[in-house]
């Protein structure tokens, strides 16, 4: 059975996991404090960087084991609106996005598959989050799909029961605006069962496991 | 760089990590006890079991990331002592071994390697610590080694210096006898920055980092 997960979802403690306005300087808009306790190093496992194995980077480090797809919003691809302009964008990453696996885009406007040599390829994708997700798992080889973000694109995941596994981490930080989640949570919850740990450094991470 | 790595040592509260006596009905002595808090299926990653992704199954998916290469005491791999007889032993783990890469098994007696078809193999050797790790890493592709027990040879690597990560879990019960790893502990704790949480199972992780 493949389950299809969000993982490092980080939110503040007001609940706000990213800013209203995403601009090429700020990816994640006014947010980016949310994301200085965040080692992205450790996705690919605890072994892949020379530096202490914290509890905060093995639990980061689960974020690839067994998935086969992301599907991500638009937002995250890039910070340009409307249809797409011949302006060689490539997404945020470079020659090496790190995804290492096909990553569905959503957006209202078409345009063809980009490929990179180390197997991310992103496929724009104008669909409901139901056949966003079937088509993800076509891509996906019977591995799980991770719903990658940004917090609007889990919000609407979370709200048509698509998600089984969230591991969001909440950060002791006020940010005071951005996108909420506690809204969406306040609905889903009940179909979760959820484990909390504070870790040393500080951060509280909750596995959301959903109820079968 | 690769590492040297210990993971999922579980002890008790009086610091026991296995029993005494090695038989063939009880591969770790007295101390099953102890290990009916792990759930040895996720070595291999979260998304391998049909089961809630929890923090101690996170934490053990770490096990097997970027290791390319273990050395276990010979009474992992079997309860015999003394020179090998013809009795056809392969390990304890039937056709199917989890480790999948190679393994060195510390011997005093001699004996041809053995293969299986999902990547691990038994290499005998008798040597210190130190050799034993030269031999790994050189099996290793340039991947970290694990060592894999018992606890007697997780000493002997402790007390030679050659840990730099270990993954220690203490279990909320006390056994009263076995193999004590505190005394070792006493003597090379301040090589070590240690990161310690308790899950909401109730079991106390400690990542130790040897410090630089």
């Amino acid at each position: 059975m493949a389950r299809t997960r969000v993982h490092n979802f980080f939110v503040s403690l007001d609940g706000y996991s990213a800013g209203e306005t995403i601009t090429l300087d700020k990816p994640i808009g006014e947010a980016g404090r949310l994301f200085q306790s965040f080692d992205g190093r450790f996705i690919h496992g605890v072994h892949a960087v020379d530096a202490p194995i914290t509890f905060d980077r093995a639990l980061t480090s689960t974020w690839g084991q067994g998935i086969g797809a992301e599907i991500m919003g638009r937002g995250k691809f890039g910070p340009q609106t409307g249809p797409w302009t011949d302006d060689g964008w490539r997404g945020w990453w470079g020659d090496e996005p790190p995804f290492r696996t096909p990553v569905v885009v959503l957006t209202h406007h078409a345009r063809e598959p980009i490929s990179f040599a180390n197997g991310t390829s992103f496929h724009f994708l104008d669909a409901s989050p139901a056949d966003a997700l079937e088509h993800a798992r076509g891509l996906a080889d019977g591995q799980d799909v991770r719903i990658g973000g940004g917090p609007s694109t889990v919000r609407q995941f979370l709200q048509a029961d698509l998600v089984d596994f969230m591991h969001l981490v909440t950060v002791p930080i006020v940010l005071g605006r951005g996108v909420s989640i506690w809204d969406v949570l306040a609905e889903v919850q009940d179909r979760f069962t959820v484990e909390s740990t504070t870790s040393p450094s500080g951060l509280t991470h909750q596995f959301w496991n959903r109820n079968r």
